[in-house]
């Protein structure tokens, strides 16, 4: 079953492999008149876009998107913006030796048994290359939101036992190969990066996602509450393996005299353990959720495994990838929490 | 917008108040000629109906399910299977004095956001009472789901900083209020529960569910990945502020070499660090994944608040409330884990 | 798969079968604060009841329907409207003889090959009972419509080979049983249907619906074109087997020169061959269409039959049927018109 | 609101505007490991390109398919197809004159009412060109299709006044620049359309649809019906206007011991007024269906409009159109009857 799309009103579908022609997708429900900044967008990809510092694979793809529809003298139409990125930097043969082996952790097997066979060339349609058309429709949302004031801020507060610690101060995000919003533990992060790359390992971390200026009133109740809307789009992003929404696991320890959020007159809250959600609804509060990143699967170092026949084989990482992937996954969970805000901003008719 | 359905194929729509005649829903995509054990549904009901221990809220609600249609001669008929079940215990001028206040983390400021007005009797359609609807077709997809083998287990793991130790026995479960999978454990569990009550406060907690049997191939890539729809559906449960598949949080502290799940030649893994789950689609192994409750929002102590006009209130709890939502709420993780596997599966046309 | 919802935004979920318990369904997007005229609700269900008449069947059915949520107060919570109409006059010996047998045209052989089994009694699923479920949710989208001044009215305009001629007088339509738009045809029709039923035979007909005051700008271009969606409404009513927008099946035999509609100066057209549709968005003029209903296929005399084994049988049609359809089906019509339009304009966002 | 796809499982989704740099689209929901004939998916293509005979428009364009993604070693991968279809032939200054005037009978209107500005060379989005998407995605499907026996044939049946007679003889379909099932008829038809076009004026049409060896069970019941969810595709074409399955407006006329589909012993019927389908699902029988298509709007005769301020205004139709559409939209009718039966029987899980 299909499963390329998301959003009803705003909706982002992708397309692609790794290695194929190109990558691409297409926003349909982008409102009519909007005058998109294409540079800002290209920058949003630059910040994803591999090579761009010595700790993050040193794959060389200029991510240029190309823009085929849906714009017209410099204005959205309300149709839909096809757009495409070609793939370049195809090292294919780095890949000949996973065609019938499946790397551990990977989804070789799994796409194996689901689709019988797979484009295994640099991880085909399960490659995290797919996130980049994720970037570019979350970079047009982040434009349209922010002509309503809303700020998306995504940044690294953790990579491995290293927690940001300090204070958060949002300029610095874009100052270090890290994205930490601070400079000091931004060092740390970058030193552990780098000796774990040394150590043809790799290692996980975990990104803080801040949305300000939401006003109340945005989420549907029940099944589609506003940060389970969130929760499935930042699930959805490769590597992630937990979501908090405000207080997330904390909660469990805490008291409801201490959790509850006491209000101040004017509908603020004094704290916000609810992360800016209650009842799945927006209260105007900061909306702030944490996402869990997995250490990436492809290690430098030779691991047990099996081939498509169910033999014990030796397998080890060729090709040039990523030693912690949270760098390169701010963009993404900033991407993704614009795509999933607009979409339920416009489903609760808030967008006027 | 809507927002009270989940699910593509299978899928769960809901209605109803806490206070209303009556809440239900109805179930479509059910296929045909199943006969369901209605007995057991009503017996999965009473696993999350109030009264049912002295550690939970006292109102009494028998929660009988009423089927309408979808049943013909004892076995389903395809079609929507419709049902209700009628609201009794309404003492609902327990609620008279949030008719025009606000109780902090409650639904009832954003309700009113989005809405205007609201039934704020008993919650109304915010209230947790919702849920009993979702264990109703919960309780039909487990069914359904046995038929292939496939069980899905949940159990307390957590309850405020007292964590189950030791052997996870299943059989436990049941056997206490707590429904901790370690007896020893909910003993624990159910005295800090009852001291947290005498103090007129509540406390969070922890529920892991594990699914098993679960043939690989299930789940759809990109934006619609088994544990993106699973902790989707786990969001959508009231009081839900944390998801984990796997590893979860704790993989950001690994390094791949620890974190990847090394095949053995029959294609099981040594470790599930994946939670059974790989690139969004089932790999065989047993599906693990951990949800933090908060602390219950209604508490019987004094809280500073506001009124709809904004002015400073002192808010006191009233009605009957659950000082810990963890022990009714298993049977609830356990139905939206059936209802949204069941739900893959049939997407993924595994439904053979 | 599922199949009983419609609407997107404001969507409809029914269930229920013909004999059963009761038939059912909710109402999800409503928007809040919406004081429903419930007697208006009841009123047209009373124009859809069967027994109303000399020429429907005599059938007794009171179809009162029951509000189970999403109304507090005697206005709308924004919270899905849950209801149901319990089933009466159930004379389900009636259908002994069906049991294992497949009536012409109806749907008996299609829904034993799609389902193994079926509740034969009444038609179960697939009786026209299911659409007083319809009639109810078109009544509020009616009230909520004519809010903006939007007012659909529907008519029947052919019964077998008497067409409705001369003047069209909306006046007329609810003073005769055929819901005629001309008292004199209504005559004509009356009195071929009565004959027709002495027959013991059916007859065809067609219903014209029109929706007035529309604004421009509603529909979606490409798939979910206005009249597209119309006409989907449309061809789900049982025995609806055309349908047309505008100018319809005669627009094959003009000429682009005649067939275009002219501009006048104010943006509203001379002609109406569009139907006031252009490119599947609405053009502010009224829009027109036309809805071919099959006659009954349950006729009073013998026909050659086979039962569920292949052999061939004998039937005779028991029970109590309409002769013709389409009196009944008129209100049936206006709801999906004000269904489908209601959710096309919350989809455009045009309910300001 | 998006309405650029269309299916749920086998989905097609598309963009692109005329005169832009391509159109193009993507499938998604393909089953894995299908060898995609891509040569006889060009060719469907080339039967709907401009400048095939002397009866259409006169516009050049390869109408050259290029395939992005999803396709691996020539079998499908079960991800989505993403193609693109590059613009070749764009006279936009033929356009220049309807920058700000608005062409009756065309979107123009509509178009600028909805978004306030658009793309107007050529039509912008909505142009008939893009359906060429719909053809792509088609002929896909019916392979697909074809591989369990089912055969979609379209044909034309009526051009003005002059009605298909005769014998229908699929062989002559595409012998003739018309697309008529019969040869003597299509040359009556040829040269209507030729003297049309001379006098600078067009003509409507109809076409035919015939779907053979569909097993019986497919289609949803109530909403989902398997002739209103074909309905809604073919009336998602531009220029349709109406839409008929099996007996169709005859219906109207006809008694129900007429119009009732006599079993034989083996489940097929005597007749076939039903169309191939009852309550929505089908029964085994030919899916039988009839479009109805305007007269194309743009004449080469001078016309009163007005422009965007609401001024009177003169038009002359410009650039290169088509005298009747009907030729040209056969394999559109096929493809869509392909793309809608294929999602359908996807839905029902009988694809196996």
């Amino acid at each position: 079953m299909a499963g390329s799309s998301i959003g009803i009103i705003f909706k982002l579908s992708t397309f692609g492999e790794s290695h194929g022609t190109a990558i691409g997708g297409m926003i349909d429900g982008v409102p009519a008149g909007f005058k998109i900044d294409l540079e800002q967008v290209q920058s949003e990809l630059d910040r994803r876009k591999p090579g761009q510092s010595s700790i993050v694979t040193q794959r060389k793809e200029s991510d240029k998107v190309q823009f085929l529809s849906g714009i017209f003298e410099g204005e959205t139409t309300g149709t839909p913006i096809g757009f495409v990125i070609p793939n370049e930097d195809q090292k294919s043969k780095d890949y000949d030796h996973i065609k019938d082996a499946y790397r551990p952790s990977h989804a070789d097997f799994t796409y194996n048994k689901k689709y019988g066979h797979r484009d295994y060339r640099g991880g085909g349609r399960s490659s995290a290359r797919e996130t980049a058309c994720r970037v570019v429709a979350g970079a047009i949302a982040k434009q349209i939101l922010s002509l309503k004031g809303i700020e998306i801020v995504a940044y690294v507060d953790q990579v491995g036992s290293i927690s940001l610690e300090g204070e958060v101060d949002y300029s610095q995000i874009d100052k270090n190969p890290v994205r930490c919003a601070n400079a000091d533990c931004a060092i740390k992060m970058e030193n552990l990066i780098m000796s774990i790359k040394k150590d043809g390992d790799t290692i996980g971390g975990s990104i803080k996602c801040e949305i300000t200026n939401v006003s109340a009133g945005i989420g549907e109740p029940i099944f589609d509450k506003l940060h389970a809307e969130l929760g499935k789009a930042m699930l959805s992003i490769n590597a992630v393996k937990g979501f908090e929404i405000g207080s997330g696991f904390s909660c469990i320890e805490m008291r409801g005299s201490e959790h509850n959020d006491l209000f101040n007159e004017d509908g603020t809250t004094q704290t916000n353990h609810s992360g800016g959600i209650q009842g799945g609804i927006s209260n105007g509060m900061p909306i702030s959720m944490r996402v869990a990143f997995k250490p990436v699967a492809t290690i430098l170092k030779e691991q047990d495994s099996i081939d498509s026949s169910g033999t014990a084989i030796k397998i080890l990482g060729k090709g040039r990838h990523d030693p912690c992937v949270v760098p390169r996954a701010v963009p993404i969970v900033e991407a993704m929490a614009a795509i999933t805000l607009l979409d339920m901003m416009m489903r609760a008719s808030a967008l006027d």
